[in-house]
C-alpha cells in the first residue's frame, strides 16, 4: 500500500515501478466522484454511482472505503483477493485512512509512504496542476500535511526528489519484502528437509 | 548481518553487492585460525594470535565472538561504531551464533540468511573447494543444515541459485531498510516542521 498527499508525485511512482517489477498487479479503486477529463473507467478508477457504492458497502465487497471532499473511495475485495491466491503481489494506492483500515484486517500488508522533497516543493506541485481554485489548493495543502502526521504508522518513507530514485527505493522496498522469512520460512524448509531425508 | 552455511555463496555475494551500494562497509572480523593461502591479513581476516584474542575479549573490544571447529572468531567493536557514527552503514559476515548475539545488544540489526539452492548443490559446492578432506565435508555439511535450522530467526532470507538475483536481492535489503520509517521519521518530521513553520 503506497500513500502519499497530492504532489508527492505517488501516481507516476507507482506506475515506473511496476514496468521494473515482475508479478505485481495494481488494484483499481472504486470511486463515486466525477472522471476528470484524462481518467479512464476500469484504468483509473472504477468510477461509480453512490447507489452502486453503498451496495457494495452492503456486501462487503470492499476492503475498505473512505469518504474524502464529500466523495466515496473504496478498494474492491475480490481483485486483491484473486491476484494474491495467484501467488502475485497487489499494489495499491490508499490514502492513510484507507491503508490504516487494511492494516487492520491484514497485518502482513505493507505500508509505505511518499513524501514531497519540502513543504515548498510540495506546494508548487499541487498548483502546478492548474486544475484547482486556490480554496482547493489550500485544502490539499492542508490535507497533506496532516497525511504526513501519519507517517510513523507506515513501515517504509520514500522521499521524492528525484523520480527515478523514489522508484528504485519502491522496486527494492518489495524485493525485500518478498524476502522476509515470516512469508517463506515453511516452503524452504520444508523442501529442504525433504531433500535432506531424500538423499 | 548475513549469514549462510559453508557453500551458500556468501562471500561471493557480499563483495558483488558491495560493489553497487554506496555507503556500505565490511566490517573485517578478528580470528585464532590460521590465514588461507589466499586470504589476506587486514582484508579478509584480522589474524590474531589466541592471547591477543583474549585480550580483546578481556577489555570487551568485540561485539560478539564465538569458538568454530576449535578457533576463535569475532567482529571488533570499534570499526562498527566508528562507521555507523559516520552515519554509513555496515555489512557483517557473521555464522548463526554470532548474528544473534549481536541482535540481542543491537536490536536494529538487520539478518539475512544466504541459503543454497538445495542441499545436493550445498554439497557440490562445498566438494568443489577441493581444499577439505571428507571428514571436513561432512561435519561442513552437518554443520550447515544445522545453521539453516535458524532461519526462522532471521528477518530475510534469500535463495542463492542465480548469483545476480542473489546480489540484488541483497541490495534491495539494504535499500529498503534504509527507507524504514523507524529510522527515519525523526529527522524528517522535524525538516519538515521548521519548514512548515518558516513559511
Amino acid at each position: 500500500m503506497v500513500s502519499g498527499p497530492s504532489g508527492s508525485g505517488k501516481n507516476r511512482v507507482i506506475s515506473e515501478a511496476m514496468k521494473v517489477t515482475q508479478g505485481l498487479r495494481y488494484s483499481i479503486s472504486a470511486t463515486t466522484r466525477p472522471r476528470r477529463l484524462n481518467e479512464r473507467d476500469g484504468v483509473d478508477y472504477h468510477f461509480v454511482s453512490l447507489d452502486r457504492f453503498q451496495d457494495m458497502i452492503r456486501q462487503d465487497d470492499l476492503l475498505e472505503y473512505a469518504e474524502v471532499y464529500g466523495n466515496f473511495y473504496g478498494t474492491p475485495r475480490k481483485p486483491v483477493e484473486d491476484v494474491l491466491a495467484a501467488g502475485e503481489d497487489v499494489i495499491l494506492d490508499l490514502d492513510v485512512q484507507g491503508a490504516l483500515q487494511i492494516r487492520q484486517r491484514c497485518p502482513d500488508a505493507v505500508l509505505v509512504f511518499l513524501l514531497p522533497p519540502s513543504i515548498a516543493e510540495l506546494e508548487r506541485r499541487i498548483r502546478s496542476r492548474g486544475t484547482d481554485d486556490e480554496a482547493t489548493i489550500r485544502r490539499r495543502m492542508n490535507s497533506a500535511l496532516n497525511e504526513i502526521s501519519a507517517l510513523s504508522q507506515y513501515t517504509y518513507a520514500i522521499v521524492n526528489d528525484e523520480l527515478e530514485d523514489a522508484v528504485r527505493s519502491l522496486v527494492a522496498i518489495i524485493e525485500a519484502e518478498r524476502c522476509r522469512t515470516s512469508r517463506f520460512v515453511r516452503a524452504s524448509s520444508d523442501e529442504m528437509r525433504s531433500q535432506s531425508i531424500s538423499e
